[in-house]
């Protein structure tokens, strides 16, 4: 018999009422006593279980003994509405098939409220659990209105390489990737490594982003997007670093930087607006779990235009904050990166908005953002958000040739490495712009979870690669 | 002025005839004499060019020289209905404007007719080229129908880590993953590499597969699948295989083999459907170029149900094959793995549609396939495909945890590297099954490409990891 989905049959969709229905999935919970029994199964496709409904005297009781949290059963009966407090639909079961048991003395997701520290060591079995049942849908919605929305506007997903000879941000930490045998490896005559004998004839390493390739791209395709994983070998055990995180980086010919920001900001209030209309259910639990204002929040950021301001301003304002008394960890002045701190007491406590930051002093920002005319500062935009600071950054790119090419080499990032990147500006050149969403970053921020190990399945962190 | 995609223009729905509009892109051809120039002009949202008529007498002299092939140009003018041949509709111009020139002595894009060998080695130009415009924007409609194939379905996307601790199929030669120097690395007492120095504390690759973490999920949300770059770090140089590529591993809790079979047929047969409905003008283009037979060869493959058959059969008919004095290179025998030219003979002059083909011996197959009861075969199922061989590779999974913990031990797995994949069997476990489609091999069948290194923007082979 066709298994129907739980979040149907609770909608009303599945199926009407007093057909005879089949679901399967885990237990969470079995209550009862002699006379009814009743399971709360979860099937995965809601963060809501359906009620099965038991006569023990229906069923063999050495079956009914080893229905326990964490078993996975088939229950098979009759839908009916629910008497029951906060449930629409119930099923009377007429069938009950166990799948696979779970030992109530070895299943470690037994009792409620484990920490989250613990569920990151049984991160194989974390995703049982409301919260993270919860998260991974979201973030299944989230990377969904990603492609959903730059596809509706004619964009084309581009996969930019992992696998990689050069360094695009001229800086980063970069995991190496090799074949050699590191208990003997190959030497040249000046005892050095001999990459000529790893596989790609070459050192190489993990990309910190496709950013690169993607404006490739976007100079012949029009307007491109990546969306993939990133790697960064940075020591940062922080609750806000991982070395293994997804990225989405549109690239789009012809944009400037306003159009940019009108782009970034309609993007990312499509996905919030997404999450709202397609994840209350998980939005809602979260919320009441880990953060008490994450609903509010999430209607916050739709209800106003973004502000605009530039980098200048926002360090007047900072300083002017100081002068008044406020307290920051790190010091303001121009030509400083903005630290969390300020980012956020802008967003937070100055404007009370989400702020696109612009014109960056050209020193704290890469080789390849747009100069502007003032010989200072270049063409960047961050999209600043409450709680999580910078969610988005990115820039007009330099399309000139000779300005890009001298703009490397002050930054000393090899000719060798991007000579391909440079000849994009020597043929067909044009305006174009681009961005950088850390995707793990928007999760933080839509499902309320404050450490991004929590909202990766299998988090790659400094000494952890488990799983 | 907002910019109008060619795409729509030429579809007659981005403005009314007789409107004014700009276009952006990038010159294909200019001809003409001194009454009259034809500039056909790309954007990339289409293969076609748009035609713009311009009066040299109305333009700069200087600026119309400029414009030649590959310069970024932008043109506004009137859109009118063409009195030209294959083309609705064409712009007068009124207004050029230069972005980017492109040196006729020095833009590789000059001539028509470069080989693909050619363009592989300018893989950042050629994006810009009628063929590799196809096959991308082709790409991104594949990647696309995959995700809303299984979003529709109530699917979740769950994102395997790609730095990986073990290895999935307990074969397959990976890359390592270290942030060791390797001109001078940590030694042990045994004088071996001291991994725990490393960045993960102990040594790392990238994953060949993400389906082991996606059974995790399965076994928690219902159905995910993944969609990602995998690894291989096999020093084969041929036109099917590439080091780094693109998989997407659908995953199912309570799928048999059967259902399993359905969904892949369901899926592929979606993505082909897809290629047909929204990808025709390129398409048709590459079929032209490429493969005379592509757009039968499309509808070929949905006209009729896969036909099932077991390995067993396959071997019958292979022996029966041979005996009337069909010659393979490769041997056939119970047992043997079958090659592409056994495969290709199956689909194209036996059966004369694709086959899906189960129940292959055990030795064959990797450890964690459904063992059958006659103790020889497992419940695997490849799809084989016309000139592909196998497109999709899957199978019901073992749940059972003694009966997987015995092959894996028989396999030579280590128990320490799939403990955690081994505990979902002691929990709550229940039947699943899954399966791998590489994604560059659905690409070569739509788009009729025959080299695996022209369907993903930068390649990664032996010896080669340039861009």
């Amino acid at each position: 018999m066709k298994r129907s989905m739980i979040v149907e049959l609770l909608k009303g969709q599945g199926a009407p009422v007093g057909d005879i229905v089949t679901v399967k999935g885990w237990v969470r919970t079995k209550r009862g006593n002699k006379v009814v029994s009743f399971i709360a199964l979860n099937d995965g496709s809601t963060i809501n279980n359906i009620q099965i409904v038991v006569n023990p005297e229906d069923f063999d009781q050495d079956l009914l003994a080893s229905i326990t949290t964490g078993a996975c059963i088939r229950a098979t009966g009759k839908l009916v509405e629910s008497q029951g407090k906060g449930q629409s639909y119930e099923i009377q079961a007429t069938e009950l098939e166990l799948y696979g048991i779970a030992d109530p003395k070895e299943y470690p997701l037994q009792k409620k409220g484990h920490s989250l520290e613990f569920l990151r060591e049984i991160a194989h079995l974390r995703p049982r659990t409301n919260t993270f049942g919860a998260v991974y849908r979201i973030r299944h919605h989230m990377a969904y209105a990603i492609h959903r929305f730059f596809h509706e506007k004619g964009f084309f997903y581009f996969n930019a390489p992992l696998i990689t000879g050069s360094d695009c941000e001229g800086a980063g930490q970069m995991f190496q990737v090799t074949t050699l045998d590191l208990n003997n490896l190959p030497k040249n005559s000046e005892g050095k490594v001999d990459y000529t004998k790893d596989f790609f004839a070459k050192q190489t390493s993990l990309t910190v982003s496709g950013q690169l390739e993607a404006e490739l791209a976007a100079l012949a395709l029009g307007g491109v997007y990546t969306f993939g994983p990133t790697f960064r070998a940075e020591n940062s055990n922080t609750p806000r670093h991982l070395a293994e995180f997804w990225m989405c980086e549109p690239e789009v010919a012809f944009n400037d930087i306003h159009d940019n920001m009108d782009l970034a900001e309609e993007f990312i209030k499509y996905c919030v607006q997404w999450a709202i209309d397609n994840c209350m259910d998980d939005i809602k639990f979260l919320s009441e779990h880990f953060d008490k204002e994450l609903v509010d929040r999430l209607h916050w950021v739709l209800e106003k235009p973004f502000r605009r301001i530039t980098y200048t301003e926002a360090i007047e304002v900072l300083e002017e904050a100081v002068k008044n008394g406020k307290k920051f960890e790190f010091p303001v002045y121009w030509g400083v990166d903005l630290a969390s701190e300020h980012e956020r007491f802008l967003v937070e406590q100055h404007y009370k908005v989400p702020i696109i930051v612009t014109d960056y002093p050209k020193e704290i920002k890469s080789f390849y953002m747009k100069q502007n005319e003032d010989g200072k500062t270049v063409r960047g935009m961050d999209i600043l958000f409450p709680k999580i600071g910078e969610i988005i950054g990115g820039s007009e790119r330099e399309a000139d040739y000779d300005k890009l090419k001298q703009r490397a080499q002050e930054m000393h990032v090899p000719e060798k490495d991007i000579w391909w990147y440079l000849e994009t500006r020597k043929f067909g050149t044009c305006p174009h712009s681009g961005f950088g969403l850390g995707f793990e970053r928007l999760l933080l921020f839509v499902t309320g979870m404050a450490n991004i190990r929590d909202v990766i399945p299998f988090p790659r962190t400094p000494k952890n690669a488990e799983f």
